[in-house]
């Protein structure tokens, strides 16, 4: 049983303030709503009006010309290198990259592939870094075919990849007759932060896709795009990967809810994290990166508290964070407050105060 | 653009009557409503508590220690072979299942399992087809590793596994040290028909799995079963398969909503069946399998029309079905009433007059 | 210890005449003398003269541009696919082709292919019987990408493939899209009982090998030639196989020795087989399949011994044969003599009369 | 055509001093009368007393059980790796490792590992490095099944794992539930350096494997060893991979007369790595690493000659090296004289002067 999620302790303490993930958002009632109202069909036999115009809309908002509804954002990663690489293929992506870190070795288990981890600051490779990890073709190296970004880099800090440095890993992909993935997980944090266009930030990328149930606080999928021709053959994998459903538009609504309501609120999200980033670092000892989204990594160590300790402490009094690397991560979301923030920090200050 | 699924022509006339698959059904305004109202949380630490009903209320059904929700039954049948097999291990199935002749090579291009494919008629292999295919363990053969049987048999005809023949073929799986895995896309129905119960049915297989996108009439799901450490292994590859989603209690509240009003009713659908290989039988010429649930079979060369051109009229006429191995295949479902059965006969009649 | 070959009993009776396989054949004098005396370097650098040779001499022998030499034919079949087919693509094959029965899985365990097992008399599918297996270009089977023929066909009887329905097979592969492969293990029997030539023979398949260990008589190896694109891929696999080696034109120059020396000579493997089929045929009730080529599959039951009985017995008087899907099969080669299966038909007329 | 080696330019200067690799050794005329007096059988049913030998031999070396002959080191990694995890798994090796670096990506390509590239310095990793690696096992991350050391280290510079670190990476791995696996390619250069013999060195570790092919030597093949179990694992991947041979007692007795004729030897070509160290050493500007063994990595950039200028300059004199990671390496072995190493760095000497 170490795979398996164990349902929460009912004798724990009920949490009121859920900075575990924006994974954690639930669909508001307007939501539901949309979803129950929802026109449906067989999306496996192009019958799902709902999710065909999902998919128009994000083929759309990425600038490309198709795109396909998948059960996560992890089948898109599987299904995008799947369909750019054959086994014993090279990809290049960052160290602390979701496709190394967190989709438990998916790319060489089900693909065959080899993922080379690029370092780098805050979740980024450079450009020249990536330039001085190629290798000339030979039998003795796997062929190097896809170079992939997260933006934005989560593990990283939810820091934002510059236009400039995508543009130029585009470019030195393009000259090695390589193909360029994003992991777009939250993307649409770094257009609205940035106040560069998802169709721009995404613009050279082979393909691309965004996650619903993050941010956008849809229960479930993300949204893939790219040329016909690649999405023709994800929509391949996604059979053979189990991720054909049937009434899949009862799930699309609330992504196409998502994108007509939840996308400029995310700058609330990005200003509750500056604000809880402030709070913490007023308290002496606190490392705090400073949040360019929605995320907010810390240390407490120098103000007298472990990370393990300080999770624990809030967790018993409500509030849920994440150890993600030795850090504490809290994610700012819809279901967060400003005054969750206010009262967050609160905690924290009593936590150090009383250790 | 040969895999990508092409929307629905608006020319095309109106489906009146679809008896293409019972996938096709659509959620019922109850059925939308349990969704809309239902409690969840994150599937992917266990917070869902929708989820965790269903996989208890699928688990108990099946007589098992324990359940996972997926989002297709393809991904109950990818995930369960993936635990249950290494690669160059030889699966064993009937020539016709949905594993060889539908998962479009997801089993061999995922797990790298070779398939021997048994014959056997209505989409059986009999207990001694198996034994026989049985060989030693040798370097140069696969080592036998699983057995899988689909009931009902779709191709076969949706025909019934009798249960001394499962018993059979689990006797001798076990006797030769090979796990067992039921396909059960359409158990249910073989359920009703025999008045066996699912856990009685299920008993003695590793593995077993119900779909809740077919006759039980939710838009997405299927829900494998088996023993913990299964099912703790197919966590693992549910993730890297992209099938761990987020608040998934939407879906699991539809299938939910089934367990407990759609079982019985699929008694309506067998009825429907009969209903129409009666009136179909009745056409001279017209060849037609008796139905033992919900999938009618019938070639009307016979009757002087071929399957492709009898497919076509009707199509014009507002009923959908399909061509499938040579043969038409109507399916009887929750949105399919026995006036339309009438209706069909009645077009098909019609139809044969008219060559 | 399922996998691991055992070393002979020093108790058992000694081999005095070996109807195993061709494989057991060993180097002759002549031919250790050339080996001892060949010119070598390291041919993962193309440094190695002997392997150079080599490969120039069969890739004009079978009409290829290009060759590679390999340590085995089943390296030669495993190499093959992994450059024509993708994960998950489609192998159609006889149903006793050493590609699916005798290589452990090896194609859906390295590649992710799905092999689809073809019926017919003799080990060969008739070409109609490939045209009939072809199914449309769709998400839910996998593509087809290779048809492959063994010549001549070993368990089918060392049965020759005819020219006409070969060039039949290529036709019908090359008009849907699909790369032909030839196993040619024996292909040069095939030639010399023929009188095609092997050039003939391969003329439109892809790809095509030979073997050296059989009836030529060399210790080692495996030649197999194709377009110089795909033996560029075939270098690479070779590579990731472990399939380089070094001073390999040691076991070379056998191989060149056995093209220079032992090629017509196979016409006396086919007088032997033809003469132990007619001494085996005057034995009242033995079933004998006429011999094509070098291999004579018989059944004793009918003359009152069982099929294992009879190998033993025969291997008790110190001669070897092995049981192949339910029948005897004997193999004549280089180290069989006319004397030895005249010895060898009066043995079994003697085991009979006993039995 | 990138992955075809292209015959040596009969027009190019011909090699006199060949310090490109000990791969390039050729059989003495000792070793090729060994090899063409060798008795021979069928390997693969245990019928090749020479094989049998030397995997004796070879087992009893390196204190396993049993013992494997495969026809290249690559194979013997590769096979390794296939018998000890299952696709997804984690390996854990150093950056510069022969299996991540020089195999192709064969281990994600044929077995669907994720490889961890460890750092540290001179291509070892510290046991503190492995150590902090580890991580728990979530459904997130890839099992972390295997550790893999080379010993020497190639591209480290031919250096030695000491035996504590060994000893502590084991420990480390076991704790942990890990297998070990030690890539020996090079095993008997550190034992002949050290003094350790190579049951001590390998103690401990679940499979470990001597090359044939390099400073021993042999034209082919490499050993593998292990338990029991391990290694009739190993027979099925080997028969998969293409690895199973015939009269492979021919390659084998090469092999046996290394053992018997090629091991303390070593030593001198140790001491004439040093010789070039120290030649080297002596030109101003000159960086060169401290051989441990038999291979010498020294930049010449500071003489005012590039990496690549000097290679091309002694080709052009009849020396071949290699260009390794930036660095030139000069590969000491068999066919390396004490006189051909003063001539190396006189010519040496000569280019810089002419910079």
């Amino acid at each position: 049983m170490t795979y398996t999620p164990a349902p929460r302790d009912p004798k724990q303490t009920p949490v009121r303030i859920n900075l575990l993930s924006d994974t954690q958002t639930r669909p508001t009632p307007a939501m539901r709503d949309a979803m129950a109202r929802a026109d449906v069909g067989d999306e496996q036999i192009g019958d799902d009006p709902t999710v065909n115009l999902l998919c128009e809309r994000v083929a759309d908002l990425l600038g490309k010309e198709a795109a396909v509804f998948m059960p996560s954002g992890t089948m898109c990663n599987v299904a995008a290198t799947l369909v750019h690489c054959r086994p014993g293929d090279e990809i290049l992506a960052h160290e602390s990259a979701h496709i190394i870190a967190r989709e438990g070795g998916a790319h060489a288990a089900l693909g065959g592939f080899q993922i080379t981890a690029l370092p780098g600051a805050d979740g980024q490779f450079a450009p020249d870094t990536f330039r001085k990890a190629l290798h000339p073709r030979t039998r003795y190296q796997p062929p190097q075919t896809v170079v992939s970004a997260e933006q934005t880099a989560n593990i990283g800090g939810g820091t934002i990849w510059k236009k400039t440095d995508l543009d130029e890993v585009v470019q030195i992909a393009r000259s090695n007759g390589m193909a360029t993935h994003m992991d777009g997980a939250r993307l649409l944090n770094a257009c609205v932060a940035s106040g560069i266009s998802a169709r721009d930030m995404t613009a050279g990328w082979d393909s691309a896709w965004i996650d619903f149930s993050k941010g956008l606080g849809a229960p479930i999928g993300g949204v893939i795009a790219g040329s016909r021709d690649f999405i023709d053959e994800v929509w391949r994998w996604k059979q053979r990967l189990g991720g054909s459903m049937r009434q899949a538009g009862i799930c699309a609504a609330a992504c196409v809810y998502a994108l007509d309501h939840h996308v400029d609120r995310l700058a609330d999200d990005h200003a509750n994290a500056r604000a809880l980033a402030r709070g913490l670092s007023q308290i002496a000892g606190m490392q705090v990166q400073q949040p360019e989204t929605n995320l907010v990594f810390f240390t407490p160590d120098g103000a007298g508290v472990t990370g393990d300790r300080m999770v624990e402490a809030l967790r018993n009094r409500g509030v849920l964070l994440a150890m993600m690397d030795g850090r504490i991560r809290a994610c700012t979301h819809l279901d967060v407050t400003a005054a969750m923030i206010d009262e967050t920090v609160g905690l924290v200050r009593e936590i150090v105060r009383g250790a």
